[in-house]
């Protein structure tokens, strides 16, 4: 019997529970994954400096978003095909999110489609998108996300194609008959590996995602959409200026979870140059590596303002649903309150920098 | 047969001698226990640069605390719930210390009443406090501490809630039926976990223990009791200097043996900046990852005028009672006596920094 | 079953199927072989900041080398004793570079003949060359290149005397009596392990190679046979620089694969500083570890136009002869091409050393 | 069957030739053994820049020590009670250090009189010293070696007590009935460890050996024997001075071997401020870690004229008597002088520090 008490127990617990045509989708990256485990590893090697004594008794977790206020500064990040993990998929997660009051980008590749997402009361759905070569289908798919009422679109910039990613070509992922991409329609098709073929999901990408994608059409996506754009995959300051410069209304500092170029910086290394690059015209997030509620601490002592979870989110959807996503948020709250009390903070701003030792 | 020649040695003793409940509460540590690993480590990367030709025939280890002489530059730090390695408890732990001439900080949390601890002869005992949201409880424990002929209080001021202890949840632990917290009857009550409810200390912590604590308490604290205030749990050399501006006569850098917020930073790195901060106005102290006699020079090289022992010394009690403690002391002293030597010391204030690679 | 996604698939496949004389030759390298293992190492901890959105879907990968225009930035390394992997030996690699429009450089040490090796159609086939104390057979050996089309001469400087391989000596290594070397008929004699002799190779060595070789050799060796020369082993800058004043139109950056002094410094390491005193005069190349796109594309943002495949290129041909090195050179091409658009890149020139965390 | 090609080859197959005792005294060091580990993890962690092309076929590897020329820049270190290793003892390791043309140093604690030693033909032999509380006894041995034809006092400094060498007290370390320490006899004793009794070695020290000792007994040494005074132990710059000031004619940058204060540093690692400090106004030695000629190579680079080797010499002993000593001699010497060869180095003086990467 394993006891339910970190991030990790509900790897464990998914990892049993879920198929390994879905585990080994999920768990893999590029390459030699190298980027996966830096992610993690970097959050580890950075050292609290707590302050004491500075009456934590009352603290604040709330945080503000592309304008919106959240319960805290945690989101869930887009990931793919999420009825792998539970065959509620991304409802679950929507309501686990609107339950949690945060932010929920839903995934392109959503296995649900984003009109019955949106339709979860509560959710704060944020969009992901990838610009096609069919700009049509693109603008269609952009303005299926402002119609129903999704707050940004999140634009993935680290993947004009897919990364190699081995784990996946070993196991022979494909998605189960009984599972669609509705939100595909707009490209003629709904269904992305016939078979066992394993290039399914890099052959989807070779022919529909446009590789010409360039800054300009970070802002001619927030003008057919008529939504904040938020530019997800940035790892360069120099980047970071330029969706300044296109009138992003945040970055993510992502590398994908490791599944894009191997070898790509860990995230939270990459944070500090962009946040001082940006000084504050946007609004920084995070994802990649992030277990455990110190984690969030260190993010947000170096620039960021929130954090996402890819995939803590799908261990707790394999888990147990909607239960378990909800299981993850208040987990990874808890910790990161705890950690903000015993680091003598008692709201979001006064996580500064000099909490770290450098 | 294990030959006793080493603190490593006694752990592994204490291990297979003490019940599984108390092992584990113990050993554990704040999350992934990385604080814990590094506060040994971190000591362990330092090198050091002997001095030769000296004449250290005679040497003396011989320190001065808050104005007293001790025997050695090492003491006893606070650890609750001595019983649970040895049935004399805190008593076997006391008269070790007066055996050995070293301080003894005995926590709120003890298995034996603060009063029948003081009566032991010769020992110095320091009483380690918490502030609880009911003052007068606390100006009574303060009072008693005072009454009872401690030398100073010891205010921990790194827990305004207990870190998140995996290890003791996940074997249950609790305080077993025959044993109380007789220091806690100000509290209205001297026993914290009925049955095997896993939160049982977490849950006391948080009904009791205030989270408003703020610098002017140190203030207060030694008002009331008229006793010197030493604040333990300090990593940062501007707290540091907080503590000389409101009266502490001392410091302990500590991370709380890694049990409270986990990657917090390894105590031995912490030091220097504290050291430079302080410039002497008060005595700093150490604990945390102290295995060695030549840590305890490290410590002294580095600005400390003594660290403290935790868990070590609840390992000598569970090997052997009030023997163990000895036992645990004689073989630090004669390793650090050793370490003084072979360094080419012949009293504390002759450890400098030079002796370190750095 | 094992897939074939990667060159570290290749090696274990070609490590199943080749002789263990063969295996243990290829693999080792001198004494504790800590420069293999760093050679790797360094380039999996230098970490990718990926440009994004630039427009990446037309790339080339085309690359200049000693005024030739080949497909990619990779060529394929003087390895000895080919046939020891693949009945087909030099020709199948000759093939394979051939149809892959790489550079290829046969070793001296070649168990088919130059003359053969040369006739295969299409190949830009490279002579790798020690200067031996007979330097009539040397001038004969170099004129021999020339007259059967060779583009350059590559002289390995790094080859004194041999390094001391004590796998190779463990495992008692021969040339099989089957395979003779056919270029050192100039020398008198065509094979260099009679029996199980330990030191036949090194012996060879010490008996033929002039450990006398100074600057001035790299000239006459240009002089006699009218081609370039490229300096394979270089690891200093003054070295480099010395190459550059005299006349070679080429370095390798190389330690001969870990194979010569052991603790040699990793390549990729050595490169910065060679790059920094060359200032482009004259093409510089590394070998030594790579094994990934990445690794190809960390080369030339550090200022090397090519890298060159020793080991992988034998486990393609013990795998599958000419197919096997065919998709060594495949599966790098792809990676490396993938690399490149993942990082932002449309052209080798556009690969700069801001595209690596420092 | 091992084939004896390097250092480790011979410390393995001594293993399993000598007795337990003998393993456990040879292999062990202080407390934790870090020292030990860290004196060749650093020598490994330098990286080799070789230089080419410079004519290296003729090297002389002569080396000047205390004016006397030696066939290299390898001598054989102090080490205690050789006849544990081998029944020849301290006669064998004598015999190939004249065959060989290498220093010996006798150490104190020989189990064959320093007379006997100093008949073996062509040896030049240093003797190791320690200073007694028993000055005449001190003087009786420093003259005996004078008298006897030694060419220089080695004065061992850091061990004015024992470290705490745990392996040694677990295995119960005891000199063999049938042994005996000659060179004591002027202390009343010839035996040092009566049965099993585990601090007999360290008691014999406490006993006899003077911690009283000063840099003014360096002087005095040199006066009463009218040799030249080696101070052995040196880790620190300023005590390399004092040694300059007290007309010391070398130094050996030593740390016992990792047998006295644990976590002292790597010796490699301590030289060069050392060598910076004495600015060739003595010569310079280390001993410690050295396995390879490339370690060698390394000592040489950062300004040692020579190193010492303590229990490579012992595993040469237990292998193999006398023969054992020389192929440790020799395997050393041909790695060194290739290594010259292949860092293009044709004698000691071209070993400079740019041969290393920093």
């Amino acid at each position: 019997m394993t006891t339910i008490i970190n991030l990790n127990d509900i790897e464990r617990k998914a990892a049993e529970q879920i198929s390994h045509n879905a585990h080994e989708y999920y768990v893999g990256g590029g390459a030699d994954e190298i980027t996966i485990a830096e992610n993690k590893r970097a959050f580890q090697e950075i050292s609290l400096l707590p302050r004491v004594l500075r009456n934590v008794s009352h603290r604040s977790l709330e945080t503000s978003l592309l304008g919106q206020t959240f319960a805290m500064p945690i989101g869930i990040a887009p990931t793919a095909m999420q009825r792998l993990a539970h065959t509620d998929g991304e409802l679950a997660t929507a309501r686990a999110a609107a339950a949690m009051n945060v932010p929920m980008i839903l995934s392109t590749t959503s296995t649900i489609a984003l009109e019955d997402v949106a339709r979860v009361k509560g959710v704060s759905l944020w969009f992901q998108v990838y610009v096609y070569k069919d700009r049509e289908a693109t603008r269609e798919l952009a303005q299926r996300a402002a119609q129903n009422g999704c707050k940004a679109l999140v634009l993935t910039v680290d993947t004009p194609y897919l990364g190699k990613r081995e784990r996946e070509i070993r196991s022979g992922f494909h998605l189960p008959p009984n599972m669609e991409l509705p939100n595909y329609r707009a490209l003629g098709t709904t269904s992305v590996s016939q078979g066992k073929e394993e290039s399914g999901l890099a052959r989807h990408f070779t022919e529909n995602i446009d590789p010409a994608l360039t800054w300009k059409d970070v802002e001619w996506l927030r003008t057919v959409s008529g939504l904040p754009v938020v530019v997800k995959g940035i790892l360069r300051s120099d980047d970071a200026t330029m969706a300044v410069e296109h009138g992003a209304a945040g970055i993510i500092v992502s590398n994908h979870g490791g599944r894009q170029v191997d070898t790509a910086l860990a995230t939270i290394r990459a944070l500090p140059a962009i946040a001082e690059a940006v000084e504050n015209r946007l609004d920084i997030m995070l994802d990649g590596g992030v277990r455990r509620g110190t984690d969030v601490l260190k993010a947000l002592a170096l620039g960021a303002k929130a954090v996402f979870l890819g995939r803590p989110v799908l261990w707790g959807l394999g888990y147990d649903g909607e239960q378990g996503v909800k299981r993850v948020l208040e987990i990874l709250r808890d910790e990161f309150d705890l950690a903000m009390a015993l680091c003598g903070c008692r709201n979001v701003a006064e996580i500064t920098r000099d909490l770290l030792y450098e």
